[in-house]
Order: C-alpha cells, then sequence, then structure tokens
C-alpha cells in the first residue's frame, strides 16, 4: 500500500475522539485537495506537531477547506531524552536545511543564541517561515513532533538560564581542551543540550563562562566542520544513541 | 596563530624533497596571491589530494603564479578503514552539498550508480566540477585525502561487480527484512560500502540481486531520510566509529 499523504492539523484544532470531523482548511486544504485531488471517502493523515497523529477519512472536501472524520487516534508522550541544539547564529543560506535534518534526525529542537562573533542580528522570536519549514519537512518524513525553537538573546547568559531544563550540557568546543569525543552513548540518555559556536568560532571569554557553568567540552572529531555539518554529525550521533537504547 | 592558508598542488607537481621549489598556477595561484594577498616569506600550506601536505615559504609570487619551496613534508597513508557510499543518481539540488560533507565528514568515496528509478541520467565520468567541489571543500577543512569520486553504468550489475573491493557491504534499506541499525562499529573496521538507493527507493529486483550477493540489511533509523540525510548520517557515524577506534 502506497504511503498515506500526510497533513497538518493545528493541535488546537485536535479531535478529543474518533469519530469526530474536523474541518481542515488554508494551505494545507489546498494542498490536499486542489493539488493532491483527494477524493470523498479517500484516508489521510494527520499530525498536530505535538505527538498527535491519526487517520481520517475525507468526508467532504472543496477548493479550501476539508471535512475530516477522525478514524484512529493516536498519541505520543512528550520524550524524556533527545537532543537540543544551541547554535551561534550566523546568516546563512543553509539555515532552512538545516531546520529540516534537525526534524529528519529527529532533533528535540533548536535554539539559536547570539554569540560575540555572530554576523547579523538574531531576530526576536522564531520566524514563522521557520516553523513552516518544520511543518513541510515533518510531512515528508512522518515525525509526529516538530521540534521546539527558541532564539535566545543576551549572548552566551542567555544560554546559561536555560541549562537547568537539561540533564546533560555539551560544549562542541574545537580546543586542546576538549579531549573527549561527543558519542553516541551521551546524547542518548536524558535531555541533552549541544551548544555550536558561531562560524567565526566561540570567543575565549563565552567558551570560559560555558565551562565554569558545568557544560563539558565534546569534540567532534579532527575535521572542521562547518556550523551546519557540525549540527547533522551531532543529530546522527543522538539518533543512533536512541535505536541503540532500545 | 591563525591558521594557515591551503592551497591545493596536483599530485604530480609534488616535490619529492624538502628544499625543493614547487611552481603553483592557474586558479590556486590567483586565490594565493590575489585574493589573499600572500606575500614573499609567508608560510603557506598545501595538499596534493593524495595524502600528501607540506608548509612552504613563498619564494616569489606574481598574479598568476607563486614560488614555493618546500619547508616540512607530510605523507599520510592510504586508509585501510573508511566509508565509501554508493548513491542511487537523482537530479538533485543537494549533490554539490553533499560531496563537500563527504570531505568534512572524511568520507573515503563516493560512487553514484544508476538505479531503477533513477530520474535523468549518470554521466559517464564523474565531472570536474564535482572533484573541484572536493578540493574546495579540503581547503577550508584541512583535509588531506580527496574522496575517491566514481560512477557505474549498468545498474545494480556495476555496483555488483566492485562488491570484492571491499570488506563489508550494507544496504541501506527501509523495509521489514531491516532489523539492524547501521552502527558506528560496522563503518570502522576494514573498507566499508553502503548502498543508498535514489529518491524513488529501491526497485525489488535491486534490492534482492544486492542481498542475494550478501549485501546486509540495514536500518538507518525509524525516520524517513532523505537521500542526502541517510548520506550525512552514515558518514557521521563512519566518523564517530574512527575515533573510538583510537
Amino acid at each position: 500500500m502506497a504511503r498515506l499523504n500526510t497533513f497538518f492539523l493545528p493541535p488546537e484544532q485536535w479531535p478529543a475522539n474518533e469519530g469526530e470531523v474536523v474541518r481542515l482548511s488554508g494551505p494545507e486544504a489546498r494542498h490536499m485537495g486542489t493539488i493532491l485531488r483527494t477524493e470523498k471517502a479517500q484516508t489521510v493523515r494527520l499530525f498536530d506537531g505535538q505527538g498527535r497523529e491519526g487517520l481520517f477519512t475525507v468526508r467532504d472536501i472543496a477548493k479550501h477547506r476539508a471535512d475530516l472524520e477522525a478514524v484512529k487516534l493516536a498519541e505520543h508522550p512528550d520524550p524524556e531524552d533527545g537532543l537540543t541544539l544551541a547554535i551561534g547564529w550566523g546568516k546563512s543560506k543553509r539555515r532552512d536545511y538545516l531546520l529540516e535534518k534537525v526534524v529528519e534526525l529527529q532533533g528535540n529542537g533548536v535554539i539559536f543564541w547570539q554569540a560575540k562573533r555572530s554576523q547579523g542580528a538574531l531576530p526576536d522570536d522564531p520566524k514563522a517561515t521557520w516553523n513552516e519549514k518544520f511543518v513541510q519537512a515533518a510531512k515528508q518524513c512522518g515525525a509526529v513532533r516538530l521540534p521546539n525553537l527558541e532564539t535566545v538573546p543576551g549572548g552566551v547568559e542567555g544560554l546559561l538560564a536555560m541549562a537547568g531544563a537539561f540533564d546533560h550540557c555539551y560544549l562542541a568546543w574545537e580546543a586542546e581542551e576538549a579531549n573527549t569525543p561527543l558519542s553516541p552513548d551521551m546524547l542518548s540518555k536524558g535531555r541533552t543540550l549541544v551548544v555550536i559556536g558561531p562560524e567565526g568560532g566561540f570567543d575565549q571569554a563565552e567558551a570560559d563562562k560555558l565551562l565554569q557553568a558545568g557544560f563539558a567540552p565534546v569534540t567532534l572529531g579532527p575535521s572542521i566542520l562547518r556550523w551546519e555539518t557540525a549540527a547533522v554529525y551531532c543529530l546522527s550521533l543522538a539518533m543512533f544513541g536512541a535505536q541503540d537504547r532500545s
């Protein structure tokens, strides 16, 4: 059987019970009706990005809306483990690409932070387009949960304030102080935060603050990695670590 | 000390001994002289993409050529281990990106093969622009060896003919037959080949041929990965596996 098409339904619209009918509207409905030409009585898959997914039967469909009856609903609990990446902000053509990879590689979240050597100004709030990128990537790869997305102003102090939400905090450090390779094991237990510097690297003072706050320095290997390569490397190790555990 | 600038010197020009002077010409020389404004008596790093690197002093420099004296030469032996990816051909805007990642993540090589579901025709020979991408990526990340690059016509039979060059062969298979997760360990001993299908997936007959030839089916995890994500995932596990070993 061919894989079902998946559509995003905002969490606030999610049905409480099987048998309920929801109305999909906007671009997702247009995608379903006009582009994919979905028909009455067909089955589609919906997800809300917060762990809920389900199979729905099309009861009625028009150009800009679709009425869908929930046939089978499932809910996946919040993960207790997983990797969040804190990435030093920079102007980059590769940001959209990285956001897609975070979804595909099952990252828990992305935090953009303003580093001393960051080029360009960090937006105050995550842009709607970034979340849209998450949604599209999740539709493609079957993810049930959209990664968390935050921007943290206030430089490294802003990051330090968030550290308490994590069980383990690491600093991806390209210097002699980091002898320990980051491993899948380190990323497989609990909520983990890995901080990646901006393209220009960490400022020594920034790194010192993180180290003094208990962020463990780790190396990502002998190669000099671009920021987005460092990110997918960490995400890949974490995704393997999760499989190894189960 | 700031990291030295690196330039590519074709292997056929590599000096036999320290003290010899080589002449760098063409775009690399232009990059050195005109763009980076390197001056006489400065030190630069050269590499030949086949394991040799060295520090050189600039004896003379003009717009399109530089005469460089070898001060310190090093040679790195062929790796006995490492990952080669065989990737099902497809039209993709992300190929250049992937070629860069293969260098950064220390992949041994890339083989493009024509799958049944490949869209577009595989070129007969690796394009010069692909190798140039390798060179630029290697300059940025300090790699001493350019990955091997091949195109294999003849579909999956062409791939099977190459299997003998590898110690371990795997098939990244998204189906129920693949229960075994690909692990860093599997990629850390000997020369390994991992076959990734085209965007449309493997044809059953193709997969059967590979399985019958002894390619071990492995899963890359629960998520549906795009071809270039599957590639960087495998490369990341291999790079970690290499660190873990040493």
